[in-house]
């Protein structure tokens, strides 16, 4: 039996609707929650997508007007949470629905913070800062990878420091969340294997973080399994329903894990490479959590050998550390697979930023919970590792 | 993958609260809620037990009042109900905490639906008949067994016709499920087998449901694997703190796949002999769970080779229905190892109650989900069977 069968553990989760054709229940689900007027969240690509579009013909339906504002960029901004609750505030709505991926919702949950909070979004960065309930809120689900759709995060770049905040709180849990695998259909290939492998890299963390229950388990290893066998197909055609269909499965369930068990090194390393760089965290997360599983390794072996059996090694035989090192040798090969690249300078990573990158990491949330302990100098290694 | 992902499905759980002391956080969740005073409802052997006096000291540091009612016996009667919505009614308070097993869980929400909703219980039998929010509610879980801390039924029984009514409705699910393994100790050598026994019957029931999703396969097999390693330590020695987590944990994940993935016949055709023979729900799931398990295996031959897995069966090498056959004989063996009876003469059965048992079976809103279809002369000849 695992150890966490002995302390307190709590484990939230919102309503969850999941399924092709769910976007249909937005108007409902809304409804349901008492909004009125919503303000819809959402960004460029999936506008264009013309997702929004049909949410808002699903709200009108049940007689629910919109706002709609889609101002922001990947990895959204403090500025830009901060033009988008004065927007809400004058629109005179009473609910935010967010269709899109971790950018559009985690944009959304900042937005209601503030809407009913006040102050400044950097007010919040860290654990349970949050007083006041927030605005009823439904999230679509647009690009299987975020799990922002069922989490307790928000990540926004305070572009003064370069850095991604992350915002942890119960309250940021949406009241429901909606995940519709056609949605998927439409992101670019790139999108598609960059949101794979950050859902794949929240499930492997959440699976050996120090918080991990036996409820968040069985979610990890489930997402590691269907990313193992699907996401591959799922970036080699964007009409492979079923492919889609698990990814959009697995990105629900290492939500779940992540939300309840949070994160390790990788994602602490991660959000300051994106705070400087503006990268996708998807792309980030597949260069840097290799090395962090190799660091990690000695901390929790068993687990290792666990992850290695999801991603469809055949370890019988196999002793315990070689079973492990052939399951993050499969991680390596199925992010090559998909076009991730190898190494931080490809992506424009200098060697002159590590020092300040590592000391943010530190500071980050996220790095609690990694099971083995890394100071300062572990993390300089580690992203001089992955130059 | 699994036809299930191409369906839109729903999945609801409560905020749950996990671990050894857990019942400690009762009065700070009832304060979260905004409950000023509780009403408490719990059984005679849990009162005895000490648990309610001590869940009364946690409520008490944090300010809240109680009013404890307990006047209800095993399968709650809808005579008992209306009793105690008459108390809750009259003692001013503003929400309730149930202490117990199925039967004061199960009774307790059946008052909320009362206090809000007027009328009798039996107006709500079925499903999604519930209008009016219900006061807030945590409930705190002893037996290990039911699962109603985290599902969306109520079973009651109606003395008048002798059925056990199944209550089904998404505001059945409390606001908060808090699960104490420590509070497992006290329980009786054969509750702790019957209640062992039911978490079982709900985890199979509901892998094999038409209504399963990726989202409870996890949490039911979760289930099967802790119940196969679990049951019997924990059947031994009341004291066996390892056996009483994992049951726990067990009765949770069994009780959010059942609550999302609904159950099957077994389940429609106990609830007949409860409300007719008043035994203790889960010796009666046991004695009829192989014998709808051998009914049930042409239509889903796969899943009961994934059931004999978790039951800890070498099935390498073996054919599917071979495979799935062991899984069988491994239930039965558990069963007759914890001391469940065989035969349902064994508990009082006689062969003249069976036609209309079968008759009420029929009705029970677990039936729609049975994986193979069943008539009456299905029912009957399951019920000659097991006699």
């Amino acid at each position: 039996m695992q150890k966490n069968l002995l302390t307190i553990s709590k484990f939230v989760a919102p309503e969850i609707i999941f399924g092709l054709g769910a976007l249909s229940q937005v108007g409902e689900s809304a409804a349901r929650l008492g909004i009125r007027k919503v303000f819809l969240v959402s960004d460029p690509g999936v506008v264009n997508a013309g997702w929004v579009e049909k949410a808002l013909s699903y709200l009108k339906e049940v007689g629910i007007s919109a706002v709609v504002w889609y101002n922001l960029t990947t990895n959204p901004k403090d500025s830009e949470v901060a033009q988008g609750v004065n927007r809400y505030l004058e629109s005179g709505c009473d609910g935010i629905v967010a269709v899109g991926g971790g950018s559009p919702i985690d944009a959304a949950k900042a937005i209601a913070i503030l809407a009913t909070n006040g102050g400044q979004i950097k007010d919040y960065e860290g654990v349970n800062k949050i007083t006041s309930p927030l605005p009823p809120m439904v999230v679509v689900a647009t690009t299987g990878g975020s799990g922002a759709e069922v989490s307790q995060f928000s990540m926004i770049v305070e572009k003064g420091r370069r850095v991604k905040m992350a915002i942890i709180s119960k309250s940021l849990i949406p009241d429901i969340a909606i995940i519709d695998p056609l949605l998927l259909q439409t992101k670019s290939t790139r999108l598609t294997a960059a949101t794979g492998v950050d859902a794949l890299s929240h499930a492997i963390e959440a699976y050996v973080s120090l918080a991990a229950t036996p409820l968040t388990d069985v979610h990890a290893l489930a997402a590691i399994r269907l990313i193992a066998s699907n996401l591959r197909e799922s970036v080699a055609c964007k009409t492979n329903l079923e492919a889609k269909s698990a990814m959009a499965m697995a990105s629900l369930q290492a939500g779940l894990a992540f939300s309840n068990a949070i994160l390790g090194a990788t994602h602490a390393m991660t959000h300051q490479v994106d705070g400087l760089l503006d990268l996708h965290h998807g792309e980030t997360n597949g260069i840097l959590l290799p090395y962090v599983m190799e660091f990690n390794l000695i901390s929790c072996g068993d687990k290792f050998v666990h992850i290695a059996d999801a991603m469809g090694v055949q370890t019988t035989g196999l002793g315990k550390w070689k079973a492990a090192e052939k399951g993050i040798a499969a991680v390596r090969r199925l992010f090559r697979d998909v076009g991730i690249p190898e190494k931080l300078s490809q992506v424009g990573l200098k060697e002159a930023h590590i020092k300040e990158l590592s000391a943010n990491a530190l500071r980050d949330a996220c790095l609690v919970t990694n099971p083995r302990d890394a100071g300062v100098e572990e993390i300089e290694a580690l992203y001089k590792r992955a130059l």
